[in-house]
């Protein structure tokens, strides 16, 4: 970290700013310029803030040499992490399709759409069992009922399964969960990305609408600060002034994430467009630009589906594009098994 | 609500549609034009989301009449909500400052600044003990040791005391704060509304970082749908693309919001600028376009602050803004008592 | 067009109105429901803008059942139109790179980046003569000069050229430029695409920063309603909150633009990025999503080039992902001849 | 303008870039840290962009000390410009309202109008002749025949007249208008602006929709390094994800352009809102909040405006508008004469 003292910086102030940080294990390297001292900091930067150190008088600027995230790094890890779910890989050239309904609604419905997705090559299902609604008067998924049925889905077809938590006190419902997503509006739900980073589950991360990605991995290095190292990051579209489509897929997020990170990163076309017939070229466009997997709703009747409709695709459609993603994904030298 | 059929659409699916919205309670009133038919819903629509109907191969389009919130509605109660902490009023002509350092450091900081906004006109101090952080090496809080010291500069004030929440088990900790703050990165935690919704605390909530004001509605009507209407609104800043400051302050959402809603909007210009100086200019135009009240962070050594020191004024710089404000709030006709 | 009107909406006002439109040449179809009245406006639309009309009084709401733009609009003109330029094609199935370096530099610069990118398989040559620089103190181009050496290249190569113009004015000077292309500042530049409306040149009209795929459509509609259907559309990164890049490239832009309307779509991942080594995936993305071409920069000395060096690609680096883009415009069933 | 090296830089690449630094005339301060070596450059740096040192391969990071701007700047410049329009003052505690129509549409129109704003107080008359319109199907305003009625009300009023200039070759048709504006889609139209540097009009330069501050500043600039250096900036709302109003005012910005430069600024609230009611508490915040004008839309008729009718206000609103205005400007110890 360097600090720019600002010019005439008073000099006792200075003293008192450097004592500080020697005394909190920093060792100072100073070098005085034509018109501005800069004072470079070595040790463990990842415990200040650079907006804390502005507020000081005699500090012009602050400025990052080093991240603040350490375990997510890609620098202190190279290789590319590779994350089991039951066996099936994800990242390091192994690419996985997670599908299913938006929420649980029956038992016919959600195990006749894993059989559906399963049948098209998808290895792991997904369903919303908890469900966040902007509105408290909207259908707020079947919850521990829900939870169940998904279970049932699993047994049947042996598929992992894929489902959002909402508060950290529910943690202990999802003990047969392999994969606990944390959704966009919880990504800096602090108490709950330290809980889950205390346990043993696979969590896929998603970013926040309006989250930079510095953000969403340094909410993957809350979870991995405590432990968990399997972290699965999944970019779901930013909101932005463009109001033709729900939000905006931020493409770059794929290989930005993966230059920052060793982590996973997967793709959820589906929220991102918000719209069923988008779904294909976004998807198509993440594998091209590096994804590790896709996550993408299918419903077995999306017109009346309790939620989320506009953006399921129906079995067909799916299987249909289960197709081509299969070409696709090996045209681009990743396995899907 | 209004629900626009699209040109040619299918006869036998449009019958479905309409019978599955009779089956939820709806009187249906059709208008056949031109080239387009239109469904007018009469019933409670709120617990229908444009969305899901668009879902619907019949349907061109989905527009709400009457908005999605009922008990935060100003149409449902026209006279403008007065929320009373301890005595305290805010809203309906009432304007409060809420004034405190960002976090609670030390028994002599809290019970110090404490005195010096009480001095000064503040009624009502702000402090935090559970800090959400972007890093998780970051100062977290003193946690519960913050809210023992928060509670004595309470005693010794008489001062009634505002501090954030970050998840719903810590609720059983805030007996005896008076106003309990949901931060912007929980605006959309729903487990953590639906439970401050079952509580009689007074709840000042603040508006997420890239939520539109619907979202904002939509979430207090969480927290009075559950059956508490204390709710306090607080605009903070919102993510912008412009980078001289933190955030950009949203001054339309005052108006927006007292247009929308019967509950108390407050601003909180400290976290919108993220600058000291810009602290006043803020407030000034907050009370301008119709706040009523702030939130200003003051610390007694904001060089040293925990945390966000750049944005925090001293006891000085506070106490001769509040003489300017105490001006403006009788100039615009609102009492501070 | 539908109108809705206010509940208790005068009458005699509501009659006003409606002669209003009458007289403007709209036949008016009535429905009234429950609660609310609407008007089905009958004739062509594009020349009433809705906000105009909620000024009205009684009027609540209006919504556009048409779109407003109707020579770029896919539903007038349902096969893709395809750009000849100089015998190259573009749109339709037919893919093309345009690359060259941001700015004209000198002659040996853009005479060796032109045969360099003509030998990896580009057909078009870009480079700028006159730039658009935030900064009055920045390197404008070479000007006149510039298009001179960028003609004399083109002269050498026998490759078509594309150049950006700034202002009306300058048109005179473009007359052996192949492809005019309008920058992402002035895509809302009316006079000057009025004044290209009117010429029969090939316009390049990139999106603006902040500007919505309706606007960027309305602008091409702006030059095609003078009569020159000549227009190729560029996605090329809007502005966002993040950071970490400079714009946010709207992958979902390609599928939504080629759904409105029926022109190619092309892509400049350079400026998207800002950075040289995110060119690749970008582009990749591109043309997975269904782009007609991309736009990259390519630059003898990116170390050294006058502006946009970051994200300029050496003529190597070009060459090398040539190679892999033929394979994946061939993989997506595209020519690029 | 500091340079940060990165850690193993090449040392022949570093000498051949502090080598071409020197031979633009920069002095160089080299410091040497523990793992990272700073150039500090000593000259006029506003030639540089940080962007294009970037591209250099042994470069890290880039760092102004100085703002790229000097004309504009407060620093060198640090009391209020006031600008003087025929002997009516804006800056340095004079306030100034412009009002006005949109669009002027009849002789009636703009003479009643004149009539009306300049009764209540305003003393500055605004009217579009040529718009910017989204369309090239909706009204594009009266254009030269437009600009004589402005100025026959000029003649009748003698109210000095402010309208909006599209294309360089216009000026010569605004040889008796006031002050040229320069709108938010032409903020970034270069050619315009340095047409406009060597003219000797007063200059009203609107920020663009998503541009910067520093943006915006360097377009004054532009004015400004031409020989003019009569520029009034103006705020009038930013694109962002709110849906509820047409822009967000961004109220942040007078205090920070205040800061950056001496230049006079005002804010546009009927372009910032776009309704007609949220006109009156945006005008109080912008006063509070230390603008030195406002330009408010005023029509005689606006439900039947061609243009811009939802946000303009009537003669009566407007009049008892300034009622108000007139006394918190005093309040705020400006004066309004």
């Amino acid at each position: 970290m360097i600090i720019i003292l600002k010019e005439n910086a008073d000099k006792e102030k200075t003293a008192l700013l450097k004592g500080k940080l020697r005394s909190l294990g920093f060792e100072i390297h100073e070098s005085r310029g034509h018109s501005s001292t800069l004072l470079g900091l070595v040790g463990d930067t990842t415990i200040l803030e650079p907006d804390d150190l502005i507020a000081n008088e005699v500090v012009a600027d602050v400025r990052r040499i080093q991240e603040p995230y350490k375990k997510a790094n890609r620098k202190m890890h190279p290789e590319d992490t590779v994350v089991d779910i039951c066996g099936k890989k994800i990242g390091g050239g192994h690419f996985q399709v997670i599908a299913g309904p938006c929420s649980i609604e029956t038992k016919e419905q959600i195990t006749e759409v894993a059989w559906d997705v399963k049948n098209s090559g998808a290895h792991l299902l997904r369903g919303g069992a908890f469900k966040p609604r902007t509105s408290p008067y909207s259908f707020q998924g079947l919850e521990n009922d829900g939870l169940k049925l998904l279970l049932e889905a699993k047994k049947a077809t042996g598929m992992p399964v894929v489902t959002e938590i909402m508060t950290p006190e529910h943690l202990l419902l999802f003990d047969e969960v392999d994969v606990v997503q944390v959704g966009a509006r919880n990504m800096q739900n602090f108490q709950l990305l330290k809980m889950l980073g205390k346990s043993e589950k696979t969590v896929l991360l998603k970013r926040g609408l309006a989250n930079t990605l510095d953000e969403l991995v340094m909410s993957a290095e809350y979870i991995m600060a405590g432990g968990n190292e399997n972290v699965i990051l999944c970019e779901r579209g930013i909101r932005t002034f463009e109001t033709s489509m729900r939000n905006t897929l931020d493409i770059s997020a794929i290989p930005m994430l993966k230059k920052m990170t060793h982590l996973p990163v997967i793709v959820d076309p589906s929220h991102a467009a918000g719209i069923r017939w988008m779904v294909e070229p976004l998807a198509k466009a993440a594998i091209a630009a590096g994804a590790d997997g896709l996550m993408i709703e299918v419903h077995n009747d999306p017109e009346n589906a309790l939620c989320d409709g506009p953006q399921s695709m129906t079995p067909e459609g799916f299987d249909s594009l289960m197709k081509d993603l299969k070409e696709e994904v090996k045209f681009f030298g990743k396995t899907m098994d």
